[in-house]
């Protein structure tokens, strides 16, 4: 079959034999990852890591306590009071988003208990973009439709508006948010969607986003799309059964899918960028000479045995 | 349960009691589908329609002869020797592209015969735009990461670059490209795929965009994704059978799917893509402001039985 469209992600490129390889000057995303160093990879956090376990496998989400710290709190207390074991997958919208919680959650004789959660906390759809910012914004100079300007802070994909002092993190593919009702404060992250399309950059500073799926995006946008309206199933055995949502601290070692990603704030990360912007492998004939923001990848890998202690 | 992101596609929206309806001055994308008129929109032309036809449902098509005629040519060649019955989907590559075509391709002993249609057809990565173009460009006023210029051509997601004299296809999800392998010309339309996930819009300029999935994507977006390198199934046994892809014109009236397409040359869509720049409904707390080439949704509806002839 024709390979077509051969994006061989990870696959390494050897040089051919007239030309000696450059490590200096990596050409494609694999020679980047290659030749990248152990500082340029930072270890998932276990108290900021999710696990969603699915019959099908993990899904493994960070968090983004910089940018939602009140929600990322609050679902870490649902998380471990085991609020979303056997809650279950209610939406998946086409090009849009997969959703998940509480099937029940408008039937208060039903609706799981939230515990020591609170069942709404404060809007969280932008930040302070100075200040006590804790983290690098690493700047994508490619331009982007929607927002003044665009980056990456911390491993996420994010957007700032300077003048205004804001900050807030985009919604690109495999971005999670706190899904919410028509009032600003209504989210509480016991009801959550993860993007699985196209970035619907509209939702941009109107919801909290929490954070991103690292790993196993594959098991929530492969999904049956719901038929009734917004993508819900229309019946209840349609729903994805979640066998848990774990934080990973609370997991035993032997257990947890260990996991580090490139920091976005290096030199690497920048060569990265460039790699995708501009393709150097022989399929491309016009490299684009831009990126979209979303259109980046943020590597993963698993740890090496050998990097474990 | 919360609906969250209370995105009600094509849900009437009635005017509040204090406030007439204004069919002049539209507010939601609802609001402008329900005052459009018949001339807003046109019927998907049998000899220029596909339908895939899945065991789970059809997918209709439309192809792009006027950016790619050799390809689209090609392509009803094929389909009018029935190429593509029995042949199977290949490669779901997540948040990229589902592919079909013939897995032995590579195999002269196995491969299905192409019969009258060519092996492979001229590159049509990008055409003429001035001069004998038949259709109006719509510029969309937003800007774009890839492009100096995008918009919409009679339907279709398209860019154009004037200075150059050229323009193409832009790769939205649901946009249908020839596989081609590393040489420019070696894509024939018998190997095919749809983008299912973030636009990826480096593809453009570099191979020959045939047309747009119009109805039936969540039957190709929702696939279990390939483990084998770039997505492809590893057994024969995960490949999904094709029944059949066939003209529209080859099908009896019967058993068409009647479909209209919302003309992208109107001001009713130029009023459609306001709706979705800027959100009104309630939920929405701050419109975008701007939207994106691949985020305007270009609306399909069945042609309504009145309507016929």
């Amino acid at each position: 079959m024709l390979l077509a469209l051969g994006l061989v992600l990870l696959a390494s490129q050897p040089a051919s034999a007239d030309e000696p390889a450059k490590p200096s000057t990596p050409r494609t995303m694999a020679d980047v990852i290659a030749a990248s160093k152990p500082a340029d990879w930072r270890p998932l956090d276990p108290d900021n890591t999710l696990y969603l376990d699915l019959a099908a496998g993990r899904v493994v989400m960070e968090l983004a306590p910089a940018f939602a710290p009140l929600h990322a709190a609050n679902i870490k207390t649902m998380v471990h009071e085991h609020y979303f074991d056997g809650l279950a997958i209610l939406r998946v919208q086409d090009n849009f988003v997969t959703q998940w919680g509480d099937p029940d959650s408008d039937k208060p004789e039903k609706a799981r208990v939230l515990g020591k959660a609170a069942k709404t906390v404060a809007a969280e759809f932008e930040r302070a973009s100075g200040g006590d910012w804790p983290f690098a914004f690493t700047s994508l100079a490619d331009g982007d439709v929607y927002a003044p300007e665009v980056g990456f802070v911390n491993g996420m994909p994010a957007a700032r508006d300077t003048k205004a002092g804001k900050a807030w993190l985009a919604h690109c593919y495999g971005m999670v948010g706190a899904g919410r009702d028509i009032g600003e404060e209504t989210g509480s992250g016991a009801e959550l969607y993860v993007v699985i399309g196209q970035a619907p950059r509209q939702l941009d500073r109107n919801i909290a986003v929490v954070g991103r799926v690292v790993q196993g995006m594959e098991l929530l946008a492969s999904l049956p799309r719901g038929t009734g309206p917004l993508g819900f199933y229309e019946k209840p055995e349609q729903r994805l059964p979640i066998k848990s949502v774990r934080l990973a601290a609370d997991v035993p070692a032997a257990e947890r899918t260990n996991l580090e990603i490139m920091r976005t704030e290096t030199a690497t990360f920048a060569a990265l960028v460039e790699s995708r912007r501009n393709r150097r492998d022989d399929w491309y004939k016009v490299p684009a000479g831009k990126i979209d923001l979303c259109n980046v990848p943020i590597p993963t890998r698993p740890i090496a045995a050998t990097a474990k202690p």
